[in-house]
């Protein structure tokens, strides 16, 4: 099944907006095994259009459309597309009462181009959009389907997973073996050859499968089964699971969406436990991940980012001997910081940070990229230096996620590690550093 | 002149990574006034590629290729484009030095099938790529022209901008009025539909035009200013830009690729000053942001994360009796903590975040998405409230920036306002929500 997805808009198209829409529905593709060949992106532009749609019909077993569904003069989808393989396009009440029902909800009068959305093409089976006023719709043509759905990515997402996915398995268009069952895992500090090699013969034929992705700096996976019934499905996914976690175990911090500071989170909230941090070199950065989950108040209690050395002293209690004797940038310094918020704060876990991300401020023996983290908790302290050959920003963003992973790993007693395409201070450099993921 | 983008390979047709290269390149084209008109990703295939270099060619007189240079099998770009056209390809030994240099340069031996980067298509004039191994090159095919660039986004950015740019301006591709000028100005506090209303009647016909874009709280405007000679389009373009800035006033904070930190701190560090951030709902964010400018250890002393109460009290000073008489979110605390962290600091500026992000924690008479900012400065101090009506995330984005801004106007003596389109405490909501920056 051979799959191609089209969005238009001008601002898309122009390179006003990145467009995230398409990456996103070729993931979700990958779900349930389709796999995308064609992306297209077009102006507001009837000809093009028309182009367009006749191309990815000619050529593509299954075409996703997203954008021009608005109430604008600027959103021509359902008349193109009608207008494209001679359709009327046709008054759906229904559609037209649902869209009235949603502005009588937000306690606002619809406007009369929002009438607009309720036509749509000749023979079209209508997508409900529970979230947004406009619906998406699906026609057939030439054994081609086609879905339509709106540009907003919240309301495109809601409507891929509940109107869409279920349409293309319910119409059998993933063939005889078409239930899917698939899970997203969540690795951190593991090179994504590794992960490959190490899990490369697991997942061999017989309709299981496993892809990777990389969002510096996670690693993720797609283990992926398909078979002829859901139990049968969902029992070979569970034992493809199962054998990943066993070869990976703690690199898999968690699955699905989440990430490792709702992890965190989750885990300090079920055990009420509470987490204070003291950034130097990470800036806010730790403690803005940890607060950008909702609930956060229940278990963090703050931070300090004591960019200053006096900040240091004065505000964690690091002593002045420590700063002279070691510098800023140390394993001590790092301790006290950690030792300091915690006591300041009353919490159960303090967490530090300090070192210098630059792109200036190294020395001979302090480099551009080192970076000290200590943790200290009920069951003990630990501190450790890297290095970590990156840009500022992903010298923060991996420092954030190591300090973040190491509270995780403290609470569940496995040991504190660093990433292993990473250097530890004073060794040398790992073989290999292929890959965005680390 | 009609462009096409063509971006190749299958990372970015299965949606494993999110191609902001097509934006990028799209948004630079309309700074020489070229439209694009089609973007398209196909697979790491040679026959989806011979397609889509055939398809480019009949409808585009400019096309961009990004992806496919690199030194593995799946790099195919030069080879297919070259069989599709007819063309032989051919090894050019000064990319082969170039290569063989740049190995040397970073001090490791060059793999053999590094050497495949330096053939090209018969005919191909070879882009220097300064920061990486694959030089681009450009062919011209049917009076269209084909720019291949590397998928990596740094290596492309500045290769559009060195090598792409100067030629499609050489070529005389552009028509007559062959010299472009532009700017980018930086706008925060105001909504698109009222700048566009306010600026609708500057940019009119003879050569010169303004281009909105948004990134949230952000709008951006670029006007662009074309003639036939560098002198004549340089004073176009600083005529429209004096009018701009003479409606506008302070909502611009800055011209080019620097974002409102970068500005604030640059400010900072000319006037000597310094700054210190009390964060509550803000969580970090604040901190993070003015620490992601290299060099802000200059002017940045820390902050205090006061997501606690006792936090607020015990590390900034609050006084109780507000904390009881007024709550945590009021004028009175956020006064309190923008002093305090200024005076236990030492710092010239105090600037204090506090509210309800959402999506839970709100009351009847202190809804979610209400705010208060607070700064403190030698010229004096200021705390107002806001109900910004956004998701958690969006709503930690713009108080900063709000907070930010609020730095910036104090130091060059500017009134101390809210975005527009955002509803001050207490006060009826704004007439208009239209577009994404506020």
């Amino acid at each position: 099944v051979n799959a191609e997805i089209l969005t238009i808009g001008d601002e898309v198209v122009r390179g006003e907006i990145v467009d995230s829409n398409k990456s996103f529905l070729a993931e979700r593709l990958r779900t349930v095994d389709i796999e995308c060949h064609y992306q297209v992106s077009v102006r507001d532009d009837p000809a093009d259009m028309t182009d367009a749609f006749r191309l990815a019909v000619s050529r593509s077993d299954v075409v996703l459309v997203s954008g021009g569904l608005g109430p604008t003069r600027d959103d021509l989808t359902a008349s193109v597309l009608a207008s494209t393989f001679g359709r009327e396009l046709l008054l759906d009440e229904a559609s037209l009462e649902t869209i009235r029902g949603f502005f009588g909800r937000i306690g606002r009068p619809m406007a009369e181009n929002n009438a607009k959305q309720a036509y749509f093409p000749e023979a079209a089976d209508v997508l409900l959009n529970p979230i947004g006023t406009a619906p998406g719709f699906m026609i057939e043509e030439a054994e081609t389907l086609i879905f339509c759905l709106p540009g907003v990515p919240r309301e495109l997402a809601r409507m891929m997973d509940e109107q869409v996915l279920p349409r293309l398995t319910a119409r059998g268009v993933l063939g005889e073996a078409s239930v899917v069952r698939t899970e997203l895992l969540r690795t951190f500090g593991t090179g994504e050859s590794t992960l490959d090699a190490e899990l490369a013969d697991l997942a061999r034929g017989d309709g299981v499968d496993l892809g990777f992705r990389t969002a510096f700096p996670d690693n993720y996976l797609r283990p992926v089964a398909r078979a002829k019934t859901a139990e049968e499905a969902e029992a070979k996914l569970a034992e493809l699971v199962e054998a990943i976690r066993e070869r990976l175990g703690p690199v898999i911090y968690g699955t699905g969406e989440d990430p490792l500071e709702a992890v965190v989170g989750g885990l300090l909230a079920e055990r009420q436990q509470t987490i204070a941090v003291a950034e130097s070199c990470t800036g806010g950065l730790l403690a803005q991940k940890l607060t950008a989950v909702p609930g956060a108040s229940s278990y963090f209690l703050g931070g300090v980012v004591a960019y200053a050395n006096e900040v240091k002293v004065g505000m964690l209690g690091v002593p002045e001997a420590d700063l002279d004797a070691h510098g800023a940038v140390s394993d001590p310094v790092a301790i006290a910081m950690a030792e300091g918020v915690r006591s300041r704060f009353g919490s159960d876990f303090g967490v530090a940070t300090t070192g210098i991300s630059g792109p200036t401020g190294g020395t001979e023996t302090k480099p551009v990229g080192l970076v000290h983290v200590a943790i200290c908790w009920p069951g003990g302290s630990r501190s450790e230096g890297f290095v970590f050959p990156l840009d500022r920003e992903r010298h923060r963003v991996l420092t954030v996620q190591l300090a973040l992973d190491w509270v995780r790993r403290a609470m569940l007693g496995y040991a504190l590690e660093g990433p292993t395409l990473m250097r530890k201070k004073g060794s040398a450099p790992p073989p290999t550093t292929t890959g965005a993921g680390v």
